[in-house]
């Protein structure tokens, strides 16, 4: 179940076989210097996302740049990160059932762990998990600040699941998971500022409510690449979670900034390399990824630095491209980079990385936490 | 980069980890045998499509009961259907590049191995590798009869590639790969008959042309599951490549049949196992599964067995559930079987299939040719 690799160090990239996954890396890490100090200059801590990229490799470089730790959406994934050398991790979600919590409750006798809850009776068995390891779970209550999925109401609600926690024997509170989800990909900057400005008076209010009921609340913790600056901006985030600012997609290049320019402070930097695998007519060329090789749940991937030539429908396997008037003359073989759609669920589907610079293959990384959804 | 396994043999329904692709083991031979004996019936061969199950296991299973072989979309699956007992494989797609076609022609020392092709170049290219190898390839002339993807115009454009093919000193002409894609999901029954009683009329005017060549045509090969009865029905083809009857899927089940009912002669046998992680209203719940674990590029999930639950959306890790007035209470913790809305793209994104049978886990069959995309 782990396929060939489709390329090896040292060839040229119009050697590595495709589709596969490619990381420029000049523009990789010029996006995590450039949040490394955008972080700096605004006075927060960062902890990538690791839902993004699934890499260890990626965290440590993270984290060699500043970084505070990862953070991650399932055990499975903090389980390939501790493993590979991250040792404080976040799971910005909640984790249900006693198999997952006996994990998790494992990986906190390696590692400093913490996982979000929205529900009571979820806190014990967390406990019960800890307390079976003999190990200490940092424990953070979520609220929901508009994204409408998982989290308690702001207030009161937060401060019962956080004196909860209080009263168990192995776990601590860790504070806020404060993430608003649906403002990342609102596009005009102003209605994207507004937003978190709104989602801030929830996580004040409930701050408030713990102060009141004498809980001190050590951390707020959310926010991703599409609007970082806005919760550093309020002052009430300590730690920002945005995890595609190292790739980038197509679709959060349509946000907006200020002046009203498209949002490519970073660059991007990750590509799926496909084929032309079939040219049946002048005005329609196939290419060899579809589907199963970059994800469409926000839209299609977009053609890199061909004019006129756009995708326009995937299939399993197939892409299709539209040959436009302007468009250039293309070929049988002709290798096309693709910018994906969402990064997220596109490195899901791969096993490599192929990372590249001045078109040699520099580096293949494992998507070391490909498929670790449980 | 292989994940854990999420359940054991032996273990009830209950305690598999989750998200979890099941297959009901009833339902699902259930489907094998309905198909053995409807393509009996009507007169024709069946090599099922591998990109459905990517498993060699499935692949078996299907030819005991009758299945000439199997098809495949890359040269890769077709490795991982030949290392796992499938010794007759027909890529049904282009193959493009000297590095795959060389893994092709290695196959084809091992194994009776059909390509399709749409290029003369290409043709040439399959032959060089083939001659290397010194294997012999059969190569089938993919004729574009509707779908509007790959393939040649039907008529001259045909005869000239098999021409090429025929002068070939390693390769074989095989035939004609006539598949009408986009009529598969047509939800009317007659509208979907007239499409493909349209397409026939393309396959045979190339199997006229051809004659007049001097060329005679071994094989007409094409057909899915949406479709197959028509392309038995028209006698053009001698062989269709149904996939999706083993597991079936969301989309496929708003097919309607000639009576105007919705299309479930196969029984859906496959399903992502998902659990509530997340109860916070009274009118929402989220599960554990999102982009990540059920492909949504056919719509989203459908929820097995809760009246007034609905998969309302998907973000990467999380699946949300509305709940209605009528629907039942739900907890936290609660399994929740979904069907996927496509059925091959949700398969590659899991490793491992998790054979039920009376809620008692029965097998776990790898999903080999998970990621086999090159």
């Amino acid at each position: 179940m782990i396929q060939n690799k489709p390329a090896e160090v040292g060839m040229s990239i119009q050697d590595v076989d495709t589709p596969a996954l490619i990381i420029d890396l000049d523009a990789f890490e010029h996006n995590l210097n450039l949040m490394s100090k955008s972080v700096a200059n605004l006075g927060i801590a960062h902890r990538p996302h690791a839902k993004t990229h699934k890499s260890p490799v990626i965290a440590r470089k993270q984290i060699a740049v500043g970084a505070v730790g990862q953070c991650c959406q399932k055990v499975s994934e903090a389980e390939v990160l501790v493993a590979g050398g991250v040792d404080d991790v976040l799971i910005s979600n909640q984790v249900v059932g006693s198999q997952k919590l006996e994990r998790l409750a494992g990986l906190a006798c390696q590692a400093r762990i913490g996982v979000c809850v929205d529900n009571q009776e979820n806190v014990e068995a967390v406990n019960v998990a800890a307390s079976k390891f003999g190990c200490q779970i940092n424990v953070l209550v979520e609220i929901d600040i508009g994204a409408g999925r998982c989290g308690v109401a702001p207030g009161m609600p937060a401060v019962k699941l956080a004196e909860t926690i209080e009263k168990m024997s192995n776990l601590k509170f860790g504070g806020l998971q404060a993430y608003q989800g649906r403002a990342q990909h609102i596009r005009g900057f102003s209605e994207r500022k507004i937003a978190i400005e709104k989602a801030s008076k929830y996580v004040l209010k409930t701050i408030e409510f713990l102060k009141k009921a004498g809980i001190n609340c050590p951390l707020v913790t959310g926010g991703g690449t599409g609007t970082y600056q806005f919760e550093a901006g309020t002052g009430v985030w300590d730690e920002i979670q945005a995890g595609s600012y190292c790739f980038m997609d197509a679709d959060y290049g349509l946000n907006l900034t200020e002046n009203g320019d498209y949002f490519n402070t970073f660059r991007n930097s990750l590509f799926v390399l496909s084929t032309i695998m079939s040219a049946p007519t002048k005005d329609r060329a196939v290419l060899d990824a579809g589907h199963k090789a970059s994800a469409i749940d926000s839209g299609l991937p977009r053609v890199v630095d061909l004019p006129d030539v756009e995708f326009v429908g995937a299939s399993d396997e197939h892409g299709t491209l539209a040959l436009g008037r302007n468009a250039p003359a293309v070929s049988l073989g002709q290798k096309i980079k693709l910018i994906p759609g969402h990064c997220d669920p596109t490195v899901n589907l791969h096993d490599w990385y192929v990372g590249v610079r001045e078109n040699v293959v520099e580096a293949m990384w494992p998507v070391a936490a490909r498929g670790a959804t449980f």
